[in-house]
């Protein structure tokens, strides 16, 4: 046996010996029990399978495919679509994450953050989840529709036919995330990494989400996913906050449990509660929101939304980190540096309160 | 131990002995020993390190990141980095091999196939080298600059300002990617997977390369990532197909060697060929080519190319698969049916044309 060969064997035990608690503890989290990442980071990763596809996706006819010579502008092509990037650990256990970006973003968000550290990507897949990944429709790998900008561009249309996108500014962004007061200062405490801000901006993409047809496309696409993967978690983030929900509301099968980290929206609190009554839920919030003019009622709309799923009789949680031993959190806390402690937390969250179908143990 | 682990240390001793051959062999490749895959395909992957970063980008200042109020027009953004997400394999003993994907596609196009395949992106670290896996510039994960369409709504600019935006059809791919001679016909022998051609449109995406400065950033980008690995293969397609060797006239420092997938263009033969001289390079075809009004001539701008770095003392090689054994490939033969036996094929080249200043043994 070769020296590596020996080392991963090595690794594997170790790997065996770092099994995260056993979920049927029945113990209430308190707030001083915040958990430490309990997987060594630079052991092997052992993952049985990984790949992509697409889920979704319609093909529409265009006669503005394209405004220059040497292409056509006719024909067909598909959007809507949703690219997912997934993999699978070596002895699976727990039930399968899906991560679905916010505004501005792409998968990218959960993988190496700015400062180079570890993602909740590869942090879920160390601690034996499935790891799924996705772009949201017209979003990343996932196509967007240009033949509105060519049938303007062409002459074909007036130029408020041009489709409504946007891109955040860094200045716009330090305060929408919480990076600090204004930009280029930080809270007291502050947990993002931000002497790796450059990186961070990287990050950022124009968002084509005004353009979609209503429901966004991805509800769908990640009903569909949930359903292929008969069980899983939807961690969603920001702007696609409310998407696991509204899945939920299309069909419940295959949402095994919806955590929303600071979501744009909570349903509605007065709105039909039957399906979110049957999945566990958990709400998820970082520092300083209670001061933030955009941040504060989204808080409070969630609030209301899970007292009233309570009140139904279904398990549900609007959660501040810092009533759980977290400070210091931003709108980015996938990416701040406890990062890691935030996903052992939510994943002792799953453990108490998912049933997997794919439990294996 | 636990049966999944013991499984994993069976696998590890399988994996050990299916190292491919030596590299230090001198035998010339004839047309009829086409190797194949010597890598079991569902033994675990073993990953030393993966994750993603951004190469290159600019910030730039913008008054029309919007056009609609709720976000403002106002302030900076970055545009034009490269996204990059890589794998290290345990033991890696190969070169590292960046993977540039061509026109209106994305990084997508090394990873799983239509039809549910192993991609170029896994059978390299199977192998044992390190792969990065690029989104070019303005594209997939990487930010485009939507400025111009913006100013045009707000009607600060006038219609011929958007950008030259191109969106290839399915039928026009169809013919450019040689699947057949027309749209819903396959040439004899077709070595594509068309029975999955919905999955496979669902990778193609809007184009703004002609939007972009030049040269393209995505080759200075390539530069700066082939050196930061002090040494790589650098793997194009198609539209990028020129990119390393662009790259390599900025610097040839960490180019290690160039393999051109159906490239565009190559170099012109009476160019300076100072830096190709330097670097091992193979350009590829598929089937096919010489009938094809698209490919025909490209193929004999590189047989030009290709013969004029050998006159000068390089080592050079314009290869048609067809003449090693291979019949029937597309112009995505990455995704073909024999896809893994050209990527053996490939690593036979660049054991035998390549020093690696990372080789281990």
């Amino acid at each position: 046996m070769r020296v590596g060969s020996f080392l991963i064997a090595a690794a594997l035990v170790a790997s065996s010996a770092a099994c995260r608690p056993s979920p049927q503890s029945e113990t209430p989290v308190q707030s001083d029990d915040r958990p430490q990442p309990s997987v060594a980071q630079n052991t092997p990763l052992l993952i049985a399978k990984q790949g992509s596809f697409f889920v979704g996706g319609r093909k529409i006819h265009s006669d503005t495919l394209s405004s220059f010579s040497g292409r056509s502008p006719v024909g067909t092509v598909t959007v809507d679509q949703m690219y997912v990037h997934y993999q699978i650990p070596v002895d699976a256990v727990g039930v399968p994450i899906v991560l679905v970006h916010g505004c501005c973003l792409t998968g990218k968000t959960w993988e190496t953050t700015p400062d180079g550290r570890m993602g909740w990507d590869e942090y879920f897949l160390r601690q034996r989840h499935a790891v799924y990944v996705v772009d949201q429709a017209a979003r990343g790998r996932s196509a967007v529709d240009i033949s509105a900008v060519n049938a303007v561009k062409m002459g074909q249309a007036e130029r408020d036919r041009l489709p409504p996108l946007f891109f955040v500014s860094q200045e716009e962004q330090w305060l929408r995330f919480r990076f600090g007061p204004e930009y280029g200062t930080t809270f007291p405490g502050q947990q993002f990494p931000t002497d790796a801000i450059d990186e961070f901006w990287k990050q950022t993409v124009p968002d084509w989400i005004e353009s979609l047809p209503s429901p966004n496309p991805t509800v769908r696409a990640l009903s569909e996913l949930a359903q292929r993967l008969n069980g899983a978690v939807i961690v969603s983030h920001s702007q696609s906050g409310l998407y696991p929900f509204s899945a939920a509301a299309l069909s419940t099968e295959g949402i095994a449990g919806i955590v929303a980290i600071e979501p744009a929206a909570c349903p509605e609190a007065d709105s039909d509660l039957t399906p979110y009554v049957k999945i566990p839920s958990m709400v998820v919030w970082g520092d300083y929101v209670a001061q933030s003019p955009l941040w504060g009622p989204r808080f409070n709309g969630c609030q209301a939304f899970v007292a009233a799923v309570k009140k139904a009789g279904g398990q549900s949680e609007n959660a501040s980190l810092t009533a759980h031993g977290f400070a210091g959190n931003s709108h980015m806390l996938m990416q701040d540096l406890n990062s890691l402690d935030i996903a052992q937390w939510l994943l002792t969250w799953i453990d108490r309160h998912v049933k997997s179908a794919t439990r294996l143990e």
